[in-house]
């Protein structure tokens, strides 16, 4: 398929890699930050723009990839009456699209996406289309780039409730491992010893459902041990907070 | 060198695969589990005891892997004179082990480990001990198993600050991967769409400092999309709180 992306950050570069190498063109990508966009078009042997009105009305699918904020403000300037466009987000309604063309919808990858990043990672696509030739469009794109080529096709609601989840998993640990970073570089313990058994956790997880595998001083209510990883945390209030809450929610005390 | 496990559970069962395969010989597996004892037994092609006074005096090191609580009772009824004797827990003194022999410590794997693992898995090993003999001893043993063969050296305070880091990063995290998967279920959404998220979640944090490649609406002070959040969790209320929690702490606010 002909392909154009409006934005130029990391789902862009992420999402067009992998069309790249299933064989699709990516014709053209617009973004108002044109020295990204210039590059991935560079990567891509393509061109790019940063003038709304140059976006060529010649591709199959539209690509929108911005903040989540600004897709709304950009589909008031974007008229692609009888093309497929569809946004990437996960908790913006693909309603905003309505004006740009009855053949809307949301394309989003349930992964998280870096343009740095030295492999292509495994990524379900979630799709939602207002016609069925949006439906079409996007499912036949989603299966040539997505995990074990599966498409899968969500609700609005459903796909908020994904995002919510895809925030705990990705997010909400992410900042788990920011916190015991800090609290090891502050102790003089080295936080690179800890990888192998984050990699390791998350291995167990594959294989495992994660509730007939949970271990640790709370699960055996050993209040001892409890008291002293507080008391080891005492400086800092957000790691012991936090160690606290998920403690008490893995012995079922009331949150 | 030949090695005596004391307790047939997980943290036996690992090393001492780990300890077959660097060509130690396990002399003898004790334990009052009778059966999983001789399970192992079998797998190493030795013997096992549930009597503690038939524990032989002949090997070299003895290595006691029981539940925390267990170590000192059981300390109590072992005198092993002259010989090496460690056991394995993140939390626990080594001192309770004093009246063992002279050469106490603590040979403490920073994983987690399971018995059922189809792998064995990289492990840091973390040496503690009372005199030169015991260190000699354990730094040699961890020295053939341990990840890198890197060896360690800990205080009993950086012992016990590496054991928080340690649940943190394993128990914490898979209670949070509990309560999504209990919400997915609920839900009718597939937490296994989830599953490639998490691994790049992990593969991130050994490329970069998780507190450089934090994302999420908390981070972005994007409140619209964290009360969306909160409200689908309305039925969830540990999940809820503790998104509410980590939340609070990625935007910085008082704890």
């Amino acid at each position: 398929m002909n392909i154009v992306f409006i934005g130029s950050g990391n789902v862009t570069a992420i999402l067009g890699r992998k069309f790249v190498a299933a064989g699709h063109k990516i014709m053209q990508i617009y973004s108002r930050n044109a020295s990204a966009a210039s590059e991935l078009a560079y990567e891509w042997d393509t061109e790019s723009t940063n003038y709304i009105s140059m976006i060529t009305k010649d591709a199959d699918v539209y690509i929108i990839s911005v903040s989540d904020n600004s897709i709304e403000p950009l589909a008031k300037e974007l008229h692609l009456p009888g093309k497929v466009v569809a946004h990437t987000a996960g908790a913006v309604s693909k309603d905003v699209l309505q004006a740009v063309t009855p053949h809307y919808g949301v394309f989003y990858p349930l992964q998280t996406l870096r343009k740095e990043s030295p492999h292509l990672p495994d990524t379900p696509i979630f799709v939602e289309a207002a016609t069925e030739q949006a439906q079409l469009v996007l499912d036949n794109l989603a299966a040539t780039i997505s995990h074990n080529h599966e498409v899968h096709h969500v609700t609005e609601l459903q796909r908020e409730k994904l995002h919510v989840t895809a925030v705990v998993v990705n997010n909400l640990v992410n900042h788990l491992y920011t916190l015991v970073e800090a609290f090891c570089k502050a102790e003089g313990v080295d936080f690179k010893q800890l990888l192998p058994l984050i990699q390791e956790t998350t291995e167990r997880v594959n294989n495992s459902s994660p509730a007939l595998v949970q271990t640790g001083p709370a699960i055996r209510h050993d209040e001892v041990t409890l008291n002293k990883h507080l008391e080891l945390l005492h400086n800092y209030p957000q790691l012991k907070k936090i160690y606290k809450t998920i403690s008490d929610s893995i012995e079922g005390k009331a949150l």
